[in-house]
């Protein structure tokens, strides 16, 4: 099997639709015939779903002959010993022992929530986990809890340069912040610190489209515009210097504080199935009611989500609150099934075929 | 006294240089002129000369006017009871009643270090504060006792509109983190999550230069690059949506969650010295050394460092980590002065004549 690229597969007309628990019992079917404990594979495969229901299907299914190959090739480890290397109040260091990211995060945000019912906060740093998905869905779990959640990680491959530089040091590290409300959706922004996800480049690629100006420079410089030659040029930051800062300043926080990999030590997973990535990331959970009375705090987000839906609009635009377009595409792929593209539909009945398994 | 702009004046080549106890005196005498208590009066005033020491002109001594203007015009408390009106193990959240907001924002951040002495993490929301200057300012402030710093503010007037609307119901909202290093000055990053702040653009008319593409655009979402008609535009997010999510996001963390103003709400404190604003910031601190040992961390920070400046540059270009600049203005500060521009000079000058205290 070839190292399976990140590309998108986006939420296309051609797209076919699969009921969630069917989708969600295939990839735990598939997880479990590549070894993982079935209850691991069961929580994996969940978080994998939901995913691709919130429309981040670059980060959901699709990435599951990625994960069989890292799992196959010794990467992963299938019997984590997770433990806290540091456990105080309101603070806890996690090593997730190679795990799958999934676990690893999950586990690390039911710490952080732990600790957050006890003191008002609980900031957990993770070393030794790897890809776990959207960084949505960790922010996410403190809203279950009534609590607002954060989450920051260090990207799986550098695509990003130091602004003014030429070397890639950096990923993409994103930034995930869920607020609960009352009667409008979770506000839930998730944000690449680069203008564009790596994997739009690729998508480009495929659809033989050249790059927008201001997606990647080439080691001169210049726009790169050429999707082929994406490798030789460097992803831009939002903002220039200020997007690079973030990205720098979340490789300090998820990384270089967590023991994790940043910078030159950075595996680039799509490329290497084997190496242990050390993996870093942190996640937050702020307790709303040590704060303000929490229906109050509801209704305050809520007023804000409507005044800013109700103010005007430029010619021909819309306003859009994060994370209300991911809660209506929950809410379709919970009555339609989760749309997958055919091609990531394809790939799975290969592995299907592969391990002897019932097909989709 | 008309309305002060908060155009930058900048480190140009025609700027006087101060002495430090000098300059910090001067502002202290005028502050306690207008009826501040003495001690609180050194303390803004050492504040505010530390913000033009370390290149942040923009929210340092060129803001006195203004500020006294406010004082006067019972704009703020000078008397205020700050409290925590919540208390807990490792958040709280305090009311400033009013008072100045580099008074307010040292408080918070001093309970902030407090709790993460205590539980590895402290988090401080405010509401009842006021403008405080530069972001960075506290961010450092846990430094001191060997934490990681991170601040979050709503800026004191709205220049941003959402994305795809035309009412500026957002601030520039900053964040800033600071991180210690071992040999490398603290990375200290401060940034609007605008493209460029409201003050360069008030420059740029002072100049007679059109504002760059890409920094403002009208009504009609088309660019404007004419100063002179800035107030009509709304500032550009960095990142497009992502830079106006990031300022929703502060906006609901530094302002909703404590209580503070937000949306339309929020006080023009350009325009209007009087109505108390209700600002809004948080102050977090963590303790590194809950996460690793101090020195080892420090020692991975400043590894990151020289990864990054030792890496290729961009033909012409030069790589920065964000702070070095700052630590470097700071120490050219302390041996030739603060540098202050001759328009914001004059204006000390009329204010040491309205009060009758001697000269700068």
């Amino acid at each position: 099997m070839t190292p399976v690229v990140a590309a998108r597969s986006g939420p296309r007309e051609d797209a076919e639709r699969f009921p969630i628990p069917h989708l969600e019992a295939f990839v735990a079917t598939i997880l479990t015939a590549a070894e993982l404990p079935p209850a691991d594979a069961q929580t994996v495969a969940r978080l994998m779903v939901s995913a691709d229901a919130r429309g981040a299907d670059g980060h959901g299914v699709f990435r599951l002959p990625q994960y069989v190959q890292r799992i196959q090739a010794g990467g992963i480890n299938r019997h984590p010993q997770m433990r806290l290397v540091q456990d105080h109040p309101a603070t806890a260091l996690l090593d997730g022992d190679n795990g799958m990211g999934h676990l690893v995060m999950s586990r690390a945000a039911a710490v952080a929530m732990e600790k957050s019912a006890s003191t008002g906060i609980g900031w957990v740093g993770v070393r030794y986990s790897n890809h776990a998905g959207p960084a949505a869905m960790y922010a996410a779990m403190p809203l279950e809890k009534n609590m607002i959640g954060l989450y920051l990680a260090i990207g799986n491959a550098n695509h990003m340069a130091p602004w003014g530089g030429t070397e890639l040091l950096l990923s993409t590290n994103p930034i995930a912040i869920a607020v609960p409300a009352g009667t409008h959706p979770p506000v839930i922004l998730d944000m690449a610190t680069s203008v564009a996800a790596f994997g739009k480049v690729k998508r480009k690629l495929q659809d033989g489209e050249p790059l927008p100006l201001g997606w990647m420079i080439d080691g001169m410089g210049q726009p790169l515009t050429d999707p082929a030659h994406a490798h030789d040029g460097s992803l831009l930051p939002i903002g220039g210097p200020k997007g690079y800062g973030l990205a720098l300043m979340i490789g300090l926080l998820a990384g270089t504080l967590n023991g994790a990999a940043f910078g030159r030590e950075v595996v680039d997973f799509n490329a290497d199935s084997h190496s242990i990535t050390n993996t870093g990331h942190c996640v937050v959970a702020i307790d709303v009611a040590r704060f303000m009375d929490l229906d109050a705090f509801k209704a305050a987000v809520d007023a804000v989500c409507e005044q800013i839906h109700g103010s005007p609009t430029l010619p021909g635009a819309e306003i859009r609150i994060p994370g209300e377009h991911s809660a209506a595409l929950v809410a379709e792929s919970r009555e339609l099934g989760v749309p997958l593209a055919p091609a990531v539909v394809r790939q799975l009945e290969l592995m299907a075929a592969e391990f002897g398994v019932n097909p989709l």
